[in-house]
């Protein structure tokens, strides 16, 4: 069941309006389950709307799951995908592969048990069994359809070694430990010295994960930056970094002050705490020269580059990519490799 | 006229409140003309507020010089700054030194003509003329007073080589060429090819300074993108770029095909065009392993992180600094090396 035109590996194929646009910043796709040569058809079995959609359609139902489940069969119907109109994510999904094109270049067979890595904002998705055995209570929504992965998309085979609810929640914040593992051993590679790192937000997914991936690839330090006493116990008792130390990362004078007794400035200072107002800190917190990776998404553009200026700080400054080629991979590694990462993610994902 | 004790470089010691703020993030500064150790005074003669904020005063003003007057003054009188508290931007001002506290570290002496390069919106400003010689019709305002530099706040001594005004322009922008030229050599370096390179709105002030600045270090290729006929006939004139593209940077599909057409996929990409939606169209015009610089304030991060992991594109990200050491000069040498940007700066100052 494949097409014979070759599709576009970014999916431009499937946008039916507004013509020219990418699929995440289209407003309706083509989710027909017939396939273009490039792409791979997976029968879903979950979606995990991201927190944000969650929380919006919540309160837009006022909690009534009638209404949550029509909610989102509507937006699906008239999108083609999950991409919540008022907050503009998706979140991502888990099935099991169903067919791949023959010229699919992702390289999954019928039968892989896999977790979509790009957003269900651009996926084209189809659901036929009115969600029927969603409460409307999680945002793990059990659902059965079928989705689309354009040749660019990319999924991750599930392993079988780790409980699924651990993988997702690892393979959610993947990009960070990959993008810091490089960032940090690029620091070290034209500085010569193994660099001092701070995690912003250390005791969480991100962080924890971006700590561990910076100290293996050759920090000299690990500065573990929490917001209160109880995160700092947490983090003290994995043994992630070599240093933990509590700071408000929104008060930038106290955190950079807090950074520097504790070994800084750094070299590489990395942002993973969700909360706004944490730009001016991360840049004072950084050595001149050196590298601020932000990974939250309440960061602001804008204060992140007038911030920088206003204390003539000749700091690089990168927005975190979620994708860099292996990063599923060194992230489950991670996890399996230690034992601290486990303790973090299971007092963190046990709730849900 | 100065106080014993040292101050911070960052101005802290000004900040009235909120305490433990950055002077830019606070509501409210101490202007006092008496330096501590490190500060430098400046006797002011003109604000240039910045576009964004100038057009907001006008609007709530009603365009009425006197209201608009009376707004400038009670918003310095207020917080001791002048910093939109709408907008939350500022401006530069140029002015003569008047006194260099015995620890200032600026390199400044009395009598020096400079414009400030950190943002109106964190320098302690006192107004002392009301403002009488401003007819309101421009955001550069005639001003008698006086501002405070910190330690670590930048100015740049005016060029007597150079008209004033073409200088102010020049200086306003002079992070992006610094910021371009030190990537594009970067990239050189790493990659061993001269890169091909990509300035979105090469037309414009910022975009001709990066398109030169990047050919002055070693770009293989670099292509202009313009919106319409008009701007490319203007570059072509100019000969600062070797290729010369139309296309709606807000069209990712389009821009990367004109890209790609004229030599591209790009190995650096600058991003110089003050339009939203421009971030997926970057990184779908940059090759796998590139760099992207955002410059425009109208950058959404969430859209650059998301755009680029949704369309798996492994590009380096960089939110454009203000500050790189030098760049004040590079700037202004650049601008008296070559013709052809004296054209579009004098074609876009001369309505002023």
């Amino acid at each position: 069941m494949t097409r014979e035109l070759p599709g576009s590996p970014l999916g431009l194929h499937r946008v039916i309006e507004p013509a020219g646009a990418l699929p995440q910043a289209a407003w309706r796709l083509d989710p027909g389950p017939e396939l273009w040569p490039d792409e791979t058809r997976v029968r879903v079995d979950r979606l995990n709307l991201d927190a944000a959609s969650f929380r919006q359609l919540t309160e837009a139902a006022g909690g009534d799951p009638d209404k949550l489940r029509a909610a989102v069969l509507g937006i699906v119907a008239e999108r083609g995908k999950m991409q919540n109109p008022v907050t503009g994510s998706g979140g991502m999904l888990t099935g099991v592969v169903d067919e791949a094109g023959p010229a699919a270049p992702l390289g999954l067979t019928a039968g892989d048990r896999v977790a979509t890595l790009v957003s269900l904002s651009l996926t084209p998705l189809v659901i036929t069994d009115g969600l029927a055995r969603w409460d409307g209570r999680s945002e793990q929504v059990p659902c059965a359809g079928h989705a689309i992965l354009f040749g660019r998309s990319i999924a991750a085979v599930l392993p079988a070694d780790l409980p699924a609810r651990l993988a997702l929640a690892v393979l959610d914040v993947c990009g960070a430990p990959a993008l810091t593992s490089r960032v940090v051993a690029g620091a070290k590679r034209d500085g010569g010295r193994p660099p001092v790192v701070a995690i912003l937000g250390a005791a969480g997914k991100s962080g924890s994960l971006s700590a561990v991936a910076a100290r293996r690839a050759g920090a000299g330090l690990v500065i573990g930056v929490v917001p209160n006493q109880p995160e700092a116990d947490i983090l003290k008792v994995t043994g992630l970094v070599d240093e933990v130390v509590i700071a408000d990362a929104r008060d930038p004078a106290a955190l950079a002050e807090a950074v520097r007794a504790a070994g800084g400035p750094a070299g590489v200072t990395v942002v993973c705490v969700d909360v706004p107002g944490c730009e001016g800190g991360a840049v004072l917190a950084t050595a001149q020269g050196g590298t601020v990776i932000f990974f939250s998404m309440a960061t602001s553009f804008s204060a992140a580059a007038l911030g920088a200026e206003g204390v003539a700080a000749d700091v690089t400054m990168l927005i975190g990519n979620g994708y860099v080629p292996g990063h599923a991979d060194l992230a489950l590694d991670l996890v399996r490799a230690e034992p601290g990462l486990r303790q973090i993610f299971d007092s963190r994902t046990a709730e849900g």
